[in-house]
């Protein structure tokens, strides 16, 4: 079952003048519905709040947005839901309009939870050769211009790949096309940093945070190719999908094998015993 | 007046599920329409099919879409016309649906044209702050992904600033948020190369291909933040406004005070001629 709530109101049409669709000037978020409660909703609202802050949409109240969302999710056991916002509709042109009347949407549709064991099942991961454009005002943020992710996200259609990993123009790896990567070496992670490009994922921050808290080895850093080939574990991290074991990175030139899921599962377990407390997630 | 057709039908709503909303996964063109005709029209069609087919979005027909823009633009003496193809509705996920059925959106607005003498009123222009991010596979098109446009235009409400000029990360000049620019040393013009970041304007086609069978010094090169300063001539393109000449580049830094206009008139003046042939321009 789908719901969808455009402006807070049953709906499934947006007016043409929609500046998203014109110019994908907007963002979104998506977001693990489980029992009508919402993982990580804290961190999602901030990222939401910070990335209208950082492209001057002048976003609803935090408290209004977090209650319109528990409303869609609000007795669906398993669902995904998108929340969208846009600056609206607009004259022609790129100038913004001024006063300007956001567009939210929220699409709310069940789905069954990730297959049991899914998400520890070594996951095969491929390099992208599409690359990530950098700009550092835009980056971290999950803005409406996603070409450069449907791009990579297009370049394999073989279904035992997961996801594919992006590097940036001077050849760091940056991200998965919708998750985000962590490289371990001797039980010491490292994240890439997101200052240029990528997205920096609910999920992501929510091990660095777990990290720092209970000073396990993560830390943000540069990630290079090399990296990937000598690794004995990585994992990937996405709200939807949580802690994701990479089993193998194929391409022509990487071939890395992790051993050890060790802090994957550990991250997996304190994840699942944190949604099974109500206050820490929503 | 507007006229809106949505898959040749008319009609204002967009399908929420619409690709272009939710990734920018599409293309357009703006159009001039002068006495139901189209300038430049063949240049926009090649742009909007090249762009097509390297973000692998199934077009419709050259001659079908020929046809439906220039039904929307028949009996219009004056008019701004939008064309837009999105990768049509899908499902969550970056993944192109397969089979995929294109959006195509015309908007169609009577405009005057512009003021008798706006285009040869030297316009004010600045430095935006926003830098245009590099990806060579995206370079040149006009795709629906276009925050860095939106953000660079929300730089400046000064209405006597009529454009800003945008650089990549390695300071060279790219273009305007709206147009393509031309900058002038004795006679010898140079327009920024549209191969890592920009929109390949038709309007600047246009004027590349002329000066090319004309045997007139303008070519493609990098221009860098210094051949602003000491330019005597630079002038903008924009398929609505045609030949635009720059009065000043107003910055902190930067301070040209172009002298001649004597190529903008020049081109400006082959323009108005080819656009009076009805064969050399739709």
């Amino acid at each position: 079952m789908i719901g969808v709530w455009i402006n807070g109101k049953p709906g499934t049409q947006i007016d043409y003048r929609d500046r998203g669709l014109h110019y994908g000037d907007g963002l979104f978020e998506t977001m693990r519905v489980a029992d009508g409660r919402i993982a990580l909703l804290s961190q999602h609202l901030d990222r939401l709040l910070h990335g209208g802050e950082r492209l001057g949409i002048p976003m609803p109240a935090r408290a209004a947005l977090s209650r319109e969302v528990l409303r869609a999710a609000r007795s669906r056991p398993h669902a995904v839901l998108k929340l969208i916002i846009t600056r609206g509709a607009g004259q022609r042109g790129y100038r913004v309009p001024r006063p300007c009347r956001p567009m939210r949407m929220i699409i709310c549709e069940d789905r069954p939870p990730p297959d049991a064991g899914a998400a520890d099942k070594p996951v095969r991961v491929r390099l992208c050769r599409m690359r990530l454009s950098e700009n550092s005002v835009l980056a971290g943020l999950k803005t409406l211009n996603r070409l450069e992710s449907v791009l990579a996200r297009d370049e394999w259609r073989d279904p035992r790949i997961g996801e594919g990993l992006m590097r940036d123009h001077a050849d760091h790896i940056v991200c998965g096309t919708m998750s985000n990567v962590f490289v371990g070496h001797n039980g010491r992670f490292v994240t890439p940093l997101i200052d240029r490009c990528g997205v920096s994922g609910v999920m992501r921050r929510w091990v660095l945070e777990t990290a720092r808290r209970n000073r396990m080895a993560i830390r943000e850093g540069r990630v290079h190719l090399a990296d990937l080939v000598t690794a004995d574990e990585i994992f990937l991290t996405n709200a939807l999908i949580g802690i994701w074991t990479v089993g193998t990175v194929v391409d022509r030139k990487v071939l890395a094998r992790p051993a050890s899921h060790a802090m994957a599962d550990a991250l997996r377990a304190r994840f699942a015993a944190a949604t099974s407390r109500r206050d820490a997630l929503a």
